[in-house]
């Protein structure tokens, strides 16, 4: 794989480690904290489910065994994705020179049909700090029917694998205590620990801040925005309608709102009404024409339609019973959404079962809309709409200083966790508003983060996916400077993720989770 | 207007200045290059016309009196534009205190219109090296009628200013032509002066290797390109239909794929026909699918739709005639359009008579081709297209550390242009590819850069835009790599623009102008 420039120096980049691992033989994992699991989840996870966080301190040194490990990637990418890989490396190898890590190729799947490399240094080295999922790549196999779970266990038996690390997002981690509680009730001894990874922020709980990927995703999307912005101010003629992926919680637009200040963005979890979202945008342009500014910024969470509750409500009806067998209020809303949406609500769901939102054009819906609003409001000024939907490019960006260094550190809290006989755990690092020298590593009992939730009309344990807190600092901040944002033109122009020079650049945290800094 | 931390660190960034540049009291123009303006257009412009290119050399110190210069932007924003600003302001100052420089408000319309504020040190010093055109904003008015003319006259007069800067593309030059010769013609003292700007990389010539602007849009995308590629070779199941900003010449597209490597990118200079585009497409797609790839990245430029000859054959058939009297073979074209892209070609034009190309979405267009020539060769297999459209994005970024100094340059040129009392010129600065220390600075006659060509079905004097040379070593080197590129998948990953460190990363130029740089 040729490598630009700017890879080959970020090749170089070490991310600071916790100071705690800099002896990785003498950690050991202790709590005084428990965090109980539900008792329907306990019920049917009984070998799995732990009451108690995990939390590292220096113990004695001891001296390990060589461990094998395997590791996979699921779903979506996230920026810090080889750095976890990185991280588990070099904590093997610290752990014992002849522990051995070998990767599953092209996600889930690939521990069914096991299709696997071993990952040695060189090849692990080269993809230090480097954005993507390529060297396993990733998929959305979700390992659930019997043949799938068995086969996962042959898998970890032919390999005598020690551990399974599977790096993803809220469904995939419930797919790992599904297989740890699989493994446990087959004596399988391969234990597996799940990594929080995904770019939507929506995985997160008492002692996981924020999944790495968030970061460089929304410094991304920002950097972006902010040149929007910027050429909007300058030509003042376009209004840029700025959907950003982000599956339901709108976290990933609060935090690149805060460091932009668009002119309006919504909070998919505020559940206005379509009528009330589209009032607001009609409402903001007629204001601001009357200031002379037809122009604007808005940002657009790509999950905002499924919490607006007619909306909502219409996409449950669908999936009950068709468009065939709609409830009258339902019906309404169905007649009023323009035809090319009509078809996109009617594509298929991804394996989780989740609404394919991506392929809703909210943007494209909420433009037509606001044309017909501005119309009946007989509005005579210029509004020149563009819209944009930015996802795919934030995803696989090169990991800022923060990812890459977070990441690493879960590999390593994964590779710990599995030494030190664990199993059914998330791994963490904590205390990241600090300096990275100052973390701690640990693990949550994943079954504690489950509950019950209807899935293809099922009811199915799942972890919950944590939304935007309307009542915390964030969202709070954000309400506070709204109504300002609407006509000072307050925008901020991040720029992109710059990697050397000043630490107050490179080194930021995402302002969701950092009270410390201003927002 | 707020500032992020990494404007503020720009800010404080000092560009590179030439070495001609350190004593300006000293600097005179002279050359033995001429370069003679065609006839018939210098028949037109008897009184601006001009044939000796001027350079720069060390003369005798000469000390300089104040001087009056007005500046505008003009056009699409392109990153550079402040700097040009800051570096107008240096040389006034330099050459006398008590020069002044005002800034002409929304464009070429603030002229016309006497919209206009002074500038000084601390509102400049707010601007350096940021991005976007803020501090004056823009427009695309065109100064041609004889209202406007007089109307210009008049606020040079009222104005008493030395000189007018237009900081613009092809036309507006154009129009700085235009109104150098009505001012001579009228005896008005004003001299004007263009500086080339355009992220579009089609104002080129013997001095102007390239418009400020192009190496940071170019740079912002290929970031985005190369974001993509890498989230592609991870999941590997979607081609992203990447179409790129940039009129009717294929530079930009060209620079980005010469940097990012995507497995097809169409120029439009090579004039395709339609079906020959959509063939490429599909036998792309079904080779890698031999190969077990069902993932692509294919990049389109803006202007392509305009090069395919019959497409241009119907663009002109619908300009003269309108859809209802178009030829058979037009006729058979239109009819196989999808009705979407049948409206989007109905849609206007710009101020400047160009056919509104942006609104074409070419990248649906190409979409939904290939879906149906794919059904047509009985394709099977998953193809998952992505489309999207980056521009906006890239004219308003942060200036890189070449556009940043480039355009700094340009702002002395045109300073010390107007003090030497030259008018009807686009000032340069030469050898761009060797350390700014060596650059050169001048001007080169704008009639000597015009043609007549046919706008709105009148035959207009026009700077000729300067389209992909298909003998030149750019794309002579793409022609090389190409078919290694569709399925080596050798994506490279430039990452986003950095500012500090090694300067062999921060302080690059253009692939296209650079000879030295490997392609």
């Amino acid at each position: 794989m040729p490598k630009s420039l700017l890879e080959e120096l970020r090749l170089k980049y070490s991310p600071p480690l916790p100071v705690i691992l800099s002896d990785i033989l003498k950690i050991s994992f202790d709590s005084l904290d428990s965090l109980p699991t539900p008792s329907n989840i306990a019920a049917i996870f009984p070998h799995v489910t732990q009451d108690k966080i995990l939390r590292s301190y220096l113990g004695k040194e001891a001296t390990g065994s060589p461990l094998r490990i395997g590791v996979v990637f699921s779903g979506g990418q996230a920026a810090g994705g080889h750095n976890v890989i990185a991280g588990l490396f070099d904590a093997l190898v610290k752990l014992h020179p002849q522990s051995a890590l070998l990767g599953f190729l092209d996600g889930p799947g690939g521990i069914v049909e096991g299709k696997y490399k071993e990952l040695k240094k060189e090849e692990v080295d080269s993809y230090r700090n480097l954005g993507g999922f390529d060297l396993l790549g990733s998929g959305r196999t979700k390992i659930e029917t019997d043949e799938q779970l068995k086969a996962s266990l042959d898998a970890m038996q032919k390999l005598k694998l020690d551990g399974l690390i599977v790096i993803g997002g809220d469904d995939s981690n419930t797919n790992s205590a599904l297989l740890a509680e699989y493994f446990l009730k087959n004596k399988c001894e391969t234990k597996v620990i799940g990594v929080p990874k995904t770019i939507d922020g929506d995985l997160t709980n008492s002692c996981v801040a924020i999944s790495f990927g968030f970061d460089t995703a929304t410094k991304t999307y920002a950097e972006l925005i902010g040149n929007l912005a910027k050429d909007t101010i300058s030509d003042k003629k376009y209004y840029h309608f700025i959907k950003l992926m982000g599956r339901s919680a709108s976290h990933i637009a609060l935090e690149c709102a805060l460091t932009t200040h668009p002119n309006l963005v919504f909070i998919g979890e505020e559940k206005k009404s379509l009528q009330a979202i589209i009032n607001e945008i009609v409402d903001l342009i007629i204001t601001r024409a009357k200031l002379g500014k037809r122009f604007g910024i808005i940002v657009i969470p790509e999950g905002l339609i499924e919490f607006i509750p007619e909306i909502s409500l219409l996409i449950e009806e669908i999936s009950k019973k068709g468009v065939e067998a709609l409830s009258n209020p339902s019906q309404g809303v169905w007649g009023s959404l323009p035809e090319t949406i009509q078809k996109q609500f009617l594509l298929g769901r991804d394996a989780h079962g989740n609404l394919n939102v991506s392929a809703i054009a909210t943007d494209t819906l909420l433009i037509e809309m606001v044309l017909k609003e501005l119309k009946k409001r007989n509005f005579q000024e210029s509004f020149f709409p563009v819209s944009h939907f930015f996802g795919y490019e934030g995803r696989s960006a090169l990991p800022s200083n923060f990812d890459a260094t977070y990441a690493t550190a879960l590999g390593y809290a994964a590779a710990l966790l599995v030494d030190k006989g664990y199993t059914g755990y998330m791994c963490y690092a904590s205390s990241l508003t600090d300096a990275p020298s100052k973390w701690m590593i640990g693990g949550i009992p994943i079954t504690s983060l489950m509950h019950f939730e209807m899935r293809k009309g099922k009811n199915k344990p799942v972890i919950a996916k944590t939304l935007v807190d309307l009542k915390g600092k964030p969202y709070l901040t954000y309400l506070g400077q709204k109504e300002a944002w609407k006509t000072d033109d307050s925008y901020l122009f991040p720029g992109p993720i710059q990697f050397f020079g000043d630490k107050e650049l490179t080194d930021t945290t995402p302002r969701i989770i950092d009270g410390k800094r201003s927002l």
